[in-house]
C-alpha cells in the first residue's frame, strides 16, 4: 500500500476480486503524490530519483525513464532508479544532486516525462544514419547537463564503431563540446600550443619545449593530463614542481604573467563535457578516431590556440607509418574546420626517451636539459618540436633560435617564471626532487653494444614500482637507447614505494627482460 | 589528508617542496585501509563502492575500475564509483548489495584489481570482431553476477549493431541466457508453447489457445510478460482473473495441477539474465534481432518447451511479409539448434482484435469466447492458433478437435482450472469485471460499410485511459474491423481512469480519428 498523503482517484472503481497489491496503481488527478526522503548520496551528475518498483510500475515508468517532480513554487527532471529497498512505496529518494541548493518540499508530485529528443538521435546513430550537426550538438548538451543516463550516452560513444563519424559529425562534435563549457582568450597573439599522442616512457619534452617558446615571446597556454595507463603524465611531473590544479581565471593570471602554464587539464573548466565522454569510453578503453580528436581540438580550441604542432609517437599507440599519416591528415583536417593550423611530426616512439621514467625522475632530467645537462635524446627530441613551433609561428630561423634560447638559459628562466607563476618553487635543485628508497640495480648480463629497452616491460615496471601516484618512484635508465654497455655494469635502477612493491618489482624481472629479447640475439653472434 | 587509521609505509620518503595533497597519495603494504560505511542504498544489483575521487586517484583507479576488498576474514571484488561528498577519503561507502549478508568489519583493506576478461571479449565485438561461443557465455554470466557495469553491459548489446550475431553466436546467447538461470521439466510430454511477438490491440488469443490445447492434454507452461509500451500484455489481462506472480516451484505445482500456467513471467526465476539485458535495451528501444529471439526462445527453453508455435502478426512491429518470412526462418533456425520445433504463423496483424483493449475489456472478450460466446475475429484466430498447435503436437484433426474443445466447455473448463491453480476466482463472472466509469462515446460522423481502425490511435487512447495500470481503463469497439455502421451509431466507447484522463482522451480525440483516413474517404464516393 501506498504510504503518505496519497490521493485516491473517486472515479476509480475497484473490481470486486482485486487482488493484492492493486491499490498500488492507482494514480491521481495531476501526478502521483510523494513523500521525499533527501539521500545523503551523489549519483555522480545524474538528477536521479529512487523509487519503489511496484509505484514506478504503477506509473508506467521505468529505469531511466525521466519523472517531473513538482510542487507549488518549483520542478525539475529526474532520472528513475528503481529500488526494492531503498525508499518504501510512496517515498522518492533523491540524490544529493537533486536537493542540494533547491528548497524541496516534504511531499512532493511526480509524473512520467517523455524522453529528450536527443536519446532518439543516439538511436538513430547506432542504427547506422548518419546525424546532423544540430543533432550531435544536441546530444553533447544533453549529456553535459546531465539530461542522460550513462547508459544512453554510452550507445552515442558506440555509434562511432557502427559507422565513422563524417568529418561534419566530427566537427560537429567538436564544436559542441567547447561551446558545452568556457572559451579563454589570451591577448598576446599567436597562441601557440603542442601536443603528443603518448605511448613512450620518459618523453617528457612538453615542459622544454613550451619554455624555448615561450622565451621567443609566444604564447603558450599549455594544459596536459595526468597519467592514466602510462607510467606518468605531464601534469604529474609538474606536480613535483609545482601546483598543477587552477580554475580558468588562474590560468589566464598564469599565462599572462608568464607567457605560458605548465598545468592540469583536469581542474579545467574547458570542454568539461569531454570528462564525461571519457568516463564512458574508459571502462573498455575506447578511442574512437572522431571522439580522439574532437577530444584533443576541443581543449586547444578552448584556449584559443591558433596553431598547434602535433607530435605523433610510432610504436606503441601508433604501429605504422600508413596509420601515422592516416592519423596526421585527419588532425589536419579537422584542425582547419576549426580555423586552426596543425602540423604533425611523426617521430620514432619505439624508444624510451631520457634517462627517467616516473615523475620525480623525470622531473630531474627535464631541469637537467634546461640546465644545459641532461639526457642527449631528451635534449635533441625536445629543440627539434620547439623549431617546428617556432616555424609555425613564423620565425624562419626556427632551429637556431631553439638552440640558443636553451643555451643561453633563457628557456630555463622561462621555466622558472611559469614554475613562479603556478605557485612553485623556482629555484628548486635537483636535490630537492627525492627518490624512493627502496632500490634495485639491474645490471648487463653480457655486453651490448646498442642497447634496446622493451617499452612494455619498462612501463610495467614503473606502474609496478608505484609511478605515478608515488611520485618518487620509477626507472633510471643509466644507459641511453642505442648506448653500449659492458657485462656486470649497471643497466637499470628501479625506485619502488615500498618493501612489497620492491619485492613485485624482482618477481616481474625474473620473468621479463626491460632489454629486447632481439637485441640480446643480435649481441650472442 | 587521509581519516581513519592509515598504514604509511615508512619506506617513502617525501621529497622536500611536498605539495598539499602529497600524503594522499601513499600506499600502504597491503592494500589501502579503509573505514567503512554501510550506506543505506541499493545500486540495483552491482556490488558498489563508492570512494572519494582522492583515494581513487592515489590507487589508480576510476570509476568501473574494480577492486578487492578483503579483511581477516573475507574479501569480495566490487566495482568503483567516484563522489567528492558522500564518503570522506579514508572511507569506503558500500551499497546495501555489498554489506547485507555478509560480515564486513569496521575497517577493510582495498586493493585494485584487474577488469575481468569479458570487457576484453565486449571490446572485441565491439569493434567489428566475431567472438566464439565461450566469451559469450562469459560475458552473460558475468552479466548476470553483477561482474559488468551497465555500461559495460551496454557496450556488448550495441556491438549487435556494430556487425551482427553469427548463428553460432545467437545460439551461444540463447544457452548461456538459459544456463544463467534455473531450467524447468515437466514429466508429461510434449511440452507446447505459443507465443506473439505483439503490436495488435486486442489480440488476446493466449488464454484460449492455452486452454484449448491444455484441454486436449497437452502441457503447457506458458509465461507471458506484462505490457511496456502496449496497453496491455497477457500478464496484465491474467492478474484481472487471479495471482500471476509466481516462484519457479508455485510454476510447477501450478502446472502440475492444471495441466498448464498462465503466469507472469517477471516473478519466475527463469532466464532472469534477460530481465539485465531488457534493463540495456530499453532506454533508446534497442531491439537488435538476436537479443529479441534470445530472449524470447531462452525463456521458452528454460521450461522445456519442445514445440513452439510463433504468431507474427504482420503490420505495426513486421511491416512486410519479407521481414516476416525472415524473422520466421530466424526462429526456426534457431529454434532447430536449441533442438526445438518451432513453427511460425504470419497473421494479419493491420487491424485490432476483439471488441475491447485495454486489461478488464480484453479479460472480459476472453471470457465470452470461452464461455461460447464474444468476439467473432478472436475467437477465430484463437481456434487458428490452437489448431496448429495441436496439430504440431500429433493431432491430424487438429481443426475440428480445436473447435470441439472450445464447444463443448471442455477448453473453459481448463481455463477455470489454470484460475483455480492461480489462486483465483473461477467461477468468476462479466459482472465482477468492472470498467471505469468516466465514459467518452464516440459515433459514427457517417455511414461506413467496413470500418477500418488505426491501431496506433487506438494504442494511444488506451495508455491515456490509463490502461494497463489502471486495469478498468480502455476501449469498447462496438463495431468490429470489417464490420459496418450507421452515422449516428456508437464507434467506440473509452473507460478512463479519472477526470484528468478523460480529458486527455477528449482532447486527443478532436485531433485524431480512431478511423482510417483512407477508410473515410472510400466512404465518401
Amino acid at each position: 500500500m501506498l504510504q503518505g498523503k496519497f490521493t485516491l482517484s473517486a472515479s476509480i472503481r475497484m473490481p470486486r476480486n482485486a487482488w493484492k497489491g492493486w491499490a498500488e496503481l492507482q494514480v491521481s488527478r495531476d501526478g502521483n503524490m510523494f513523500k521525499v526522503k533527501k539521500l545523503n548520496l551523489e549519483s555522480g551528475g545524474t538528477q536521479s530519483v529512487i523509487m519503489s518498483k511496484q509505484n514506478a510500475y504503477g506509473m508506467n515508468v521505468n529505469v531511466a525513464d525521466r519523472v517531473e517532480i513538482f510542487w507549488n513554487s518549483g520542478s525539475l527532471i529526474a532520472v528513475v532508479e528503481l529500488c526494492e529497498r531503498t525508499v518504501p512505496p510512496g517515498t522518492v529518494g533523491l540524490v544529493k544532486e537533486v536537493w542540494e541548493n533547491r528548497n524541496i518540499p516534504d511531499e512532493v508530485h511526480v509524473r512520467s516525462m517523455p524522453k529528450p529528443a536527443s536519446v532518439g538521435y543516439i538511436r538513430e546513430r547506432l542504427m547506422g544514419q548518419p546525424i546532423t550537426p544540430e543533432k550531435i550538438r544536441e546530444i553533447v548538451f544533453d549529456i553535459m547537463h546531465n539530461k542522460l543516463s550513462s547508459v544512453e550516452a554510452a550507445y552515442f560513444v558506440a555509434s562511432a564503431y557502427v559507422q565513422r563519424l563524417s568529418f561534419g559529425e566530427e566537427e560537429a562534435l567538436t564544436r559542441a563540446i567547447v561551446e558545452a563549457g568556457e572559451t579563454l582568450s589570451f591577448p598576446k597573439k599567436p597562441v601557440l600550443d603542442k601536443h603528443c599522442i603518448g605511448g613512450v616512457p620518459g618523453n617528457r619534452t612538453t615542459p622544454i619545449v613550451v619554455s624555448i617558446v615561450a622565451a621567443a615571446g609566444f604564447t603558450v597556454p599549455k594544459t596536459s593530463s595526468r597519467a592514466i595507463t602510462s607510467p606518468a603524465g605531464t601534469a604529474d611531473v609538474m606536480e613535483v614542481f609545482s601546483n598543477i590544479k587552477f580554475s580558468n581565471e588562474d590560468l589566464v593570471k598564469i599565462v599572462n604573467e608568464a607567457g605560458a602554464s605548465l598545468a592540469w587539464g583536469g581542474s579545467l573548466w574547458l570542454a568539461p563535457v569531454d570528462d564525461i565522454l571519457l568516463k564512458l569510453r574508459y571502462p573498455l578503453r575506447l578511442d574512437p578516431p572522431s571522439f580522439l580528436l574532437a577530444s584533443i581540438l576541443a581543449k586547444k580550441f578552448a584556449v584559443g590556440t591558433e596553431k598547434l604542432m602535433i607530435d605523433i609517437p610510432m610504436g606503441k599507440k601508433v604501429k605504422d607509418m600508413a596509420s601515422a599519416r592516416e592519423l596526421a591528415g585527419r588532425f589536419k583536417n579537422l584542425g582547419s574546420r576549426l580555423g586552426m593550423q596543425v602540423e604533425v611530426l611523426i617521430t620514432d616512439g619505439k624508444q624510451p626517451i631520457g634517462h627517467g621514467i616516473g615523475p620525480v625522475l623525470e622531473a630531474r632530467d627535464v631541469l637537467e636539459v634546461l640546465q644545459g645537462r641532461g639526457p642527449s635524446d631528451l635534449r635533441e627530441k625536445s629543440l627539434l618540436l620547439a623549431a617546428k613551433l617556432l616555424e609555425m609561428g613564423g620565425r624562419p630561423d626556427s632551429q637556431q633560435l631553439a638552440q640558443q634560447l636553451l643555451d643561453s638559459g633563457q628557456a630555463y628562466q622561462k621555466f622558472k617564471a611559469i614554475i613562479k607563476a603556478q605557485g612553485g618553487n623556482p629555484e628548486v635543485t635537483l636535490e630537492d626532487l627525492v627518490l624512493c628508497t627502496q632500490i634495485h640495480d639491474l645490471s648487463a648480463t653480457e655486453d651490448m653494444t646498442s642497447v634496446q629497452y622493451d617499452s612494455e616491460v619498462l612501463i610495467q615496471l614503473t606502474r609496478m614500482a608505484g609511478a605515478p601516484a608515488i611520485k618518487g618512484a620509477g626507472i633510471y635508465l643509466h644507459v641511453l637507447p642505442g648506448g653500449a654497455v659492458k657485462k656486470g655494469q649497471k643497466l637499470i635502477t628501479v625506485y619502488a614505494g615500498d618493501d612489497t612493491r620492491l619485492k613485485t618489482v624482482q618477481d616481474y624481472l625474473e620473468r621479463h627482460s626491460p632489454v629486447l629479447a632481439c637485441q640480446r640475439v643480435l649481441e650472442s653472434v
